[in-house]
């Protein structure tokens, strides 16, 4: 069989290689705690589906939208940006199907194949699909347990810059860290980018979940350097992830019209997500947001006090996304996650989490680090900790005497 | 600005790329007949619908699907699918984010940077947009006006073939020539295929849309080469375009869970669109269906009747898709549609069509022909291809001496 080198470099997704092990686990009547995967339990806001009947009792053709969406729904994305101080315009905006395809939309504009693009690791798993894809090469910059996975310094970024470098890509709030840049940590890649003439693709997509008074900082927050990517979704914010809408955004007007292209030869994101989300970003109010980021607080604080229990574990209190990644004292956290879900259980209960290797580039990196990602409701993920600390004290006396 | 090879290279939509001539022509007060944009005037079915309301009181969850779409959705399709005998199983279908998203996955699973597909020309012109995203060269092997652009001869293909050639995509029936195969014309793909051990990327989404008792072909209906991808879209059966569901489907086991990498990468296709495809394939009676395709074979007959008034216009009868191309006595039909919006009219109102040249990737072909859409009512669709005859008459008074 011939198949093409880009679509056998891909790997499988970490967060869901695993899952035949969980399958065989609750098979045999396990019940399985799932922290490896960034899927909210919270409801969708009514809005959303308030909006859908609306509009679909109005317009019964689904027809395509503009390439770059819905008018109505770029000027309410314009009108939540500027609430952030973020001041982009409706004609600066791309309605994506998710903040995979602006992802995808703006590493196709910048670079070719061969081409690099600096990521700092451990990084959003499926960056790394979207550059197979489109044959780039990711080059990462390592963040580390003990800063809390803060950005590195200038000199590490130098060090990997080539001629062939075109962009520097990143999450902040960070999956799968959770850390919250601060506005020096941003300077960095600012400082950088400018001085080598490389565009900052910025993925914005948990921009309201920080917590502790932490604020998120935009790189559009900065200067007018001309080649600033904003990369943006709902799914997690208004838990709508199969809505599957985002945003690639960018006041550079040449590159808005390059990846008008992309848009235009895929036709347009659904339509239908398209009316709810109008719903959405014009009718959730202030309170649902401050309920939903005082929830995952509380959650993030139940993660860290476990996690806090557990001897050897390295990591910092993270401040934002609803992920925390931790190294814990473990040989090797993918056998680690099978033996949790093949061997291990607290009455007929275990945990699955994320192995962290696959949110790295560089080779033997993550290995002892996992992902956590609090999306359960507060009972259970203190319970779900729990198993994890225990599991972690047994898996030691076995495998490392 | 430095922006990627690859998006440079990306051309407008050709039939997008004159909207600013139409737009103007309105501002002046003009009525303008669109045959130039394949978005249907029908209803989308009231299932489609129903089935959003349904599903979405049971979940208050917009959340991610499988990777490969709700199972329901692939039940759903795989029943759709036996009754035109084709045999393809739940296991065997990704639904896709349109049949755009389905023709990347297959073009990127068999092909790498500089690698050629053969694409039989005209051809539906985003084809080539996914090809420059992927960096792939399309080869094309030209259909002529003269025989109903029917597939070309063997040896036409043979010439094109090198090392470097991966596989053949075309549409079947065609956008935009409105051909619908033969089982002796996709033989000749089918053994070319074979021979050169090459992937068929078979674009059927117009596969209902076939006149006069010919029937749509599938190449799943030949024999079991391990090497036949297919290509689908809800978009036009249902006039549900703005849906954004398709179809990736192969019986190739090990082809399949290499396209479920890209399929993963971008998590799922939207959730709420898949609720209302399952009430489409479900609950859509083939009365619907015999009475849409009722309605295009009138329009098909007033276009061919018109059109045949048109003296030295070189076409034949089509037989499917809701698309015609015909190669009209003119010098230039770019030239000639931005003519007929700038400076034509009959009581105010004129006509806009698809030039196609775009379709074509052989410089300077398609120079005189154009496309014509027909997702029209029966009148209007008269009184344009009526405005469009005059046209040619006027506009060769001026131009052609």
């Amino acid at each position: 069989m011939n198949f093409s080198k880009r679509v056998l470099n891909m790997q499988e997704s970490p967060i869901r290689k695993l899952i035949p092990y969980s399958d065989e686990a609750k098979q045999k009547g396990k019940k399985v705690y799932h922290l490896n995967i960034g899927q909210p339990d919270l409801k969708t806001p009514e809005a959303f589906f308030d909006a859908i009947k609306d509009k679909t009792e109005k317009n019964d053709i689904v027809s395509y939208s503009h390439s770059a969406g819905l008018m109505e729904l770029r000027e309410a994305f314009s009108d939540y940006y500027k609430k952030w101080n973020i001041p982009l315009e409706k004609e600066e905006i791309i309605i994506t199907t998710g903040g995979s395809e602006a992802i995808i939309f703006a590493l196709g504009s910048v670079a070719d194949p061969g081409d690099e693009i600096i990521v700092i690791e451990p990084f959003y798993a499926n960056y790394r699909g979207f550059s197979e894809m489109l044959n780039l090469k990711l080059v990462p910059v390592r963040a580390t347990p003990e800063t809390g996975y803060a950005v590195p310094n200038k000199e590490m970024f130098e060090n990997v810059i080539t001629k062939n470098t075109k962009a520097i890509i990143f999450s902040n709030p960070s999956n799968p860290t959770g850390a919250v840049y601060t506005k020096e940590e941003i300077s960095i890649i600012n400082e950088i980018a400018k001085e080598h003439d490389l565009y900052i693709i910025s993925d914005e997509v948990y921009k309201e979940f920080t917590f502790d008074g932490k604020k998120h900082i935009s790189i559009m927050n900065f200067d007018d350097y001309d080649k600033y990517i904003i990369v943006d979704s709902i799914s997690k914010r208004y838990s709508a992830c199969g809505a599957r809408i985002g945003v690639f955004a960018t006041k550079n007007k040449k590159l808005y019209s390059q990846a008008m292209k992309f848009a235009q030869s895929r036709l347009c994101s659904p339509l239908i997500a398209q009316y709810g989300t109008i719903g959405l970003l014009k009718n959730v109010n202030d309170k649902y947001m401050e309920d939903m980021i005082n929830e995952y607080t509380q959650r993030r604080d139940i993660v860290y006090e476990e996690l806090s229990k557990i001897e050897g574990a390295v990591f910092k209190k993270p401040h934002g996304s609803f992920y925390v990644s931790v190294e814990l004292p473990i040989d090797d956290s993918e056998k680690f996650i099978k033996w949790m879900l093949k061997d291990f259980d607290i009455d007929g209960e275990t945990v699955m989490v994320a192995p962290l290797d696959g949110f790295y580039n560089t080779e033997g990196a993550g290995k002892k680090e996992i992902r956590i990602a609090y999306v359960l409701e507060k009972e259970k993920l203190k319970k779900a900790c729990y198993i994890l600390k225990e599991g972690v004290n047994e898996y030691n006396k076995i495998y490392v005497k």
